[in-house]
């Protein structure tokens, strides 16, 4: 699918709307100049850099497959029981569907995305190794991070806690977590070996914190306590924090300056119907927001598009923001904003920087997310690979 | 654009996803079978009855004209003011505009719709008039409802209650308020105007009702009043009503109860980052809540796509409908409870019903809303329209 093009220019293209100019690639990255290979005109088009999705499950999604009727129940709790049930039903083949939406991301634009991989006593290390394998195919195109998710529990779930690890040793870039009082209903349990297997490998955390409220805001200061502890500043994510949304003014600020200090990110969806951490409140704080779809088009939710620049359009729509210069938040949300909370290296349009891109008709950046466009031209790693 | 076809029959088609069968067009309207005429194969496509907008601003939009870089303030009071500006400064063509806009919706499969056209001092009756002409222009195909919508205020703005007089003689539809409390200062002032008006012409009343909180369930209040009083039973339509999202329960639900009562409807666009109406609220007290964009790419929001699927999809995530049959709720509000908020007449997909109808290729209704399928097939007063 990709086409080699190791010298490449890009003439006549606006960075981010601004003023045109030419764009230059050697050897998968971007230069200066090359002083010669192919061209390609850009048209005026609005360059951006390739886009991120900082928080998704691709190993769950039903993509590519016929419709699934959605017949779950209320709760959380309900969600992740008709999930196992579902996959057993359906023989659920998580390495083709996975594979099938990570291509349509990178159709997208998407070039950089953390992905979360279930772990389970029913499915034990088969959605990593499924993750590990799309990670494989699309290397070189798709910068991928694959975190081991605990989707049922670490201590409630017999045997999770060994497959975590092994999951970290099979190539696993990410220790995950999930609601550790409200699932595994012994949050010191989950954390301690949260953190010990982040300490065993040497890599971050990313919690799945749903919990509302007071108990949300318990939980998050047990994870502050660790992160401060343990020395692990700008190596924990904390994804949806719903209860930074829910608490008082005055309650929320004293946390989010504290993840501040520390380094702590928040990965949002930007849910239509859910209380989250806002933009506004996040900025001012000084943390780290950046954006995901969550899950697409599985057992739990019949929506999504793998495609970031929707993404942006629903942070956007939930933070109201409608200016032009306010919509590029939303940009940063699923561009370098998710490279710095992520961490992935070598990341935007400058000289050095790995030569991701995408062109789209559009005047500005907020025309861009509004519209969301076909993609002109995407480029991963060096290579056209639309 | 529209194709005669006076007696039509459409094969092998799923109304709302159900078994497949064969719908007959004779004269306009739906007909048990037609004996004969032109035959058309649905290829058990997902048959819809025509999609309805109940409360959009086509006078406002700039669709179909180059993007307009917004730049506005944070309050309602900011953005009618700079619309007044942007209107001078740009020479918007209302009348221009709000047909692309309204061609775009019927592309779409939208067949009836109610539009509030702004009238204030500066414009006087230019975009009633400009609406007039579009109503005039798709007469036949799209079924369209003016509103006489008094943006910037009534009592406080010289003049504007005789243009809303001479706008309901010219041909409005519904008479139109805004905010009797924060926008004119003078709820009873208001109110009386158009519910004035209202009598003397024997028409509905549409009132937008920002206001948050108490002040919002006291103008509700003033306005369940004269509902009754008047005995206007299923005349009026709370636009937004944003206060009832944020009330305590207990008085949200003595508030819906009495509209229920009264046949009081809610127009909603489900915005995701205000406090609203619930669909579960709405159906438990018996109120009829209904779907529409508000404004499409104008001076107020960069947003909106004119597809009442799309709008579908939103009030669904929103709502946090997941399952298949709840989403039929989200359906249900840009078709039948439309309708009957709205009140269009022969509506439906029955024998008698105005023929208007599309079909998608999608399983279910959800699948239709999630994924909202390019139109296969749209009949508007049975003419082929797409």
């Amino acid at each position: 699918m990709a086409q080699a093009a190791s010298d490449l220019t890009i003439r006549n293209v606006r960075p981010l709307g601004g003023p045109a100019t030419d764009i230059h690639i050697r050897g998968g990255v971007f230069v200066v100049d090359t002083g010669g290979g192919d061209s390609i005109d850009g048209g005026g088009a609005l360059l951006l850099p390739g886009l991120i999705e900082g928080h998704t499950h691709l190993d769950k999604t039903t993509w590519g497959g016929p419709w699934h009727r959605n017949t779950i129940g209320p709760t959380r709790m309900d969600r992740i029981a008709n999930e196992r049930a579902w996959r057993g039903a359906t023989n659920h083949d998580a390495a083709a569907r996975s594979l099938a939406l990570a291509r349509a991301f990178l159709a997208n634009g998407t070039t950089r995305m953390r992905t979360h991989a279930d772990i389970d006593p029913g499915i034990g290390l088969d959605h990593v190794h499924a993750s590990l394998h799309t990670r494989d195919a699309l290397a070189g195109s798709m910068d991928m991070q694959i975190v081991a998710f605990p989707q049922s529990g670490i201590v409630c779930q017999p045997g999770v806690a060994a497959l975590m690890d092994a999951a970290m040793a099979a190539g696993a870039d990410v220790v995950g977590g999930i609601d550790p009082c409200e699932i595994d209903r012994d949050p010191v349990g989950q954390l301690d070996i949260v953190f010990g297997l982040a300490g065993k490998y040497g890599k971050p955390v990313d919690i799945h914190l749903h919990e509302a409220g007071e108990m949300g805001a318990f939980s998050l200061g047990l994870i502050l306590e660790r992160t401060e502890t343990l020395g692990m500043h700008g190596l924990v994510t904390i994804s949806h924090g719903f209860c930074l949304g829910m608490l008082p003014i005055a309650e929320r600020d004293v946390l989010l300056a504290r993840m501040a200090r520390l380094g702590m990110r928040i990965a949002t969806t930007a849910p239509a119907g859910i209380a989250v951490p806002t933009l506004a409140a996040c900025r001012a704080a000084g943390v780290t927001i950046y954006g995901g779809n969550d899950g697409i088009r599985d057992s739990w939710t019949p929506y999504g598009e793998p495609d970031m620049l929707d993404r942006a359009m629903h942070i956007g729509l939930r933070n109201g923001l409608r200016r032009d210069d306010e919509l590029v938040w939303a940009l940063e949300c699923v561009t370098t904003a998710a490279a710095a909370g992520c961490g992935f290296a070598d990341y935007g349009l400058t000289p050095g920087c790995r030569a991701d891109l995408v062109l789209v008709d559009a005047e500005t950046v907020a025309e861009a997310i509004v519209r969301r466009p076909p993609r002109r031209l995407v480029v991963a790693g060096g290579q056209i690979v639309v």
